[in-house]
């Protein structure tokens, strides 16, 4: 893989400029800080959940974020008619696949979700999509450096097999649909430091999805803006605490200059 | 209209010393900073939402705060035990139309609400007091600025029909009871700038409900609060994230000087 | 009772080096808090309450935390079963009776809870203590000086009945199983000023649990750092919001040397 630049500040223009509407449903913990996210790099957060209302909800946005984070039987369903209604306007629909592998439950109401309704972009750390390729790293007996080294094969079977883009997030971002690959290697230890940051960055995917068709260029270039973000802000932070508010700032301040200067992508 | 001065401060003090229980039923996204908002000025939060005891929690609480933010049918009903509790007992109830306008559900939902409690206070941005209206902005073929110019009339209008305070969040805030109205002109842009300035403003306006019975005065003095501290807040902080963080710490400072100073109010 | 000092410090490094899962039911409010406290303190918080798949994460978990804060019906049934699945694998169970005394049906459902499952360690305030021993202080007629006067007697007798360990968080809080006893007088007003500190002393109990099978033991030594840590970061803050703040950074900042030298605890 070689270094290149991405164009990445033009697409955060672009949703700056035209605000488009991200519908979530997420998880009860990090909802306000995947709203905020939404909002502080100009997008306009909308979360519903009530299966009354989230067809008609996701037919008035630009994309849908769904997270499996604090699932639940009823929830699951509302995200399927969500994705469903979001899958005939023809806008895209990402999931993170937030606990992949902890439960027989989670596992089930994932594959759900991709069997049923049209999911554009599969996002997960290394072991969730792991998991939703159907390994099982625990009964493979390897250890974490091993699934690592495999990991860019993996996901490109998995984008390949559910015509997708699969996002993983770990040190090396890796960003596919089974053909082109990008790898960010922006971002800092303080990001898994916090809860949230995995959350939010599928919440970012979903403002990018919006504005630019190509979801793999998409998808790398709202990891870029949110990981030099990252950087930016544990510059400003004295821990975790201050780093979260920071991010904030900093992603609300982002500009060309710092984008261009800062990214850190092969492709 | 003309510049007048309120005694904010008063009302303020009298939340301090006395600490009235605000009970709310709001949305996941915000629930956080509703309850904090309130803590930190002085009262005292309680957020229970399950049908068995919201009659109960509203007798123990001088105020209640619903917000359909992310309503579903369930919550709805329990919304209403608990108003219906509220107003037997005689407590000052505000709704915040959250997100009225978005979907069919909502807009049935708030007039439900609206029809089935006594709602003291209406509270919503102009293009939800609008709906709450009966108007239909985007079929009127109007733009913002003219929904905007008529909205000191939408919101008389609406003031007498429910026979109710309407609070319209903007710019230039308004709160009429349809006679009396008063235009609060503080407030920053920052504020629009993240999630849940809105949902924190309902919730204070619940805190100054509960301890002054003129309920545009209450209304009123509590916008010029919420909003003098936001001012500060901006001044001391570097964007959005480390803005919220500064606006609890101003609200927990707010004195009498800054208050008389920084007040910017017409009636 | 005298002075004396614990090496709190050998098991914050345990949780930092080993990672425990801690697994949470808990409320909506502090939900973020909660989770975050546990991330940043070193170990691994996971948030699920489906009824599917309760019992399954708590065995993947070194110590539950259980708290009513936002309780209904499904919630609380929930509960029992990843209780009782904690009971099964023999680890620690703490629950916070966030808001006892409120409503009848929270009193009901804490009382269930105890009932039903193996609780470890009940948590609460002076108030919310009171009325799991059965105590109805308004009915009694007495001040809440009183009360506190009482308050070590109260929590051994819960402790005997109940066999656990009774945490009662207050200016000086109490850990008691009936015959030990430590009293913690670390701490700041600034505390009690946020909404939150409460339910984070929970998870942090169920942190340092997840590591120390003295568990009265186990839940002094986490309430002097998560009180060590606040001390230092009201230090650091100019209010309450950005207190919150602060309170992460110094928890993930925390060393022997800090802890040896501030704690402030008896026995």
């Amino acid at each position: 893989m070689k270094k290149i630049k991405l164009d990445v500040y033009t697409l955060l223009k672009k949703i700056r400029d035209t605000k488009p509407v991200v519908h979530h449903l997420t998880n009860w913990v990090t909802i306000y800080d995947c709203a905020n996210i939404i909002k502080v790099i100009g997008a306009s957060p909308v979360m519903s959940h009530a299966k009354e209302e989230v067809a008609e909800m996701a037919r008035l946005a630009s994309s849908l974020v769904l997270n499996i984070g604090t699932l639940d039987r009823e929830f699951i369903e509302s995200m399927k008619i969500a994705a469903v209604s979001a899958n005939q306007k023809g806008i895209p629909v990402v999931l993170d696949v937030c606990g992949a592998g902890a439960t027989q439950f989670r596992d089930k109401k994932s594959f759900e979700l991709l069997d049923e309704a049209g999911i554009d972009i599969i996002k997960g750390n290394v072991s969730e999509i792991a998991r939703i390729c159907g390994e099982d790293i625990r009964t493979r007996g390897v250890d974490a450096a091993e699934v690592v080294k495999d990991m860019i094969g993996l996901a490109k079977e998995l984008a390949r097999k559910r015509e997708c883009i699969v996002v993983v997030t770990a040190k090396d971002d890796i960003v596919t649909d089974g053909s082109k690959t990008y790898v960010i290697k922006n971002g800092h230890p303080m990001m898994p430091s916090i809860v949230g940051t995995g959350c939010m960055a599928a919440s970012i995917i979903g403002a990018f999805a919006a504005v630019e068709h190509d979801l793999v260029y998409a998808s790398a270039a709202a990891l870029v803006c949110f990981e030099v973000a990252a950087e930016c802000a544990v510059k400003k932070s004295s821990g975790p605490g201050t780093f979260k508010e920071k991010l904030f700032d900093c992603i609300f301040h982002l500009d060309k200059k710092i984008l261009d200067k800062m990214q850190k992508i092969e492709a």
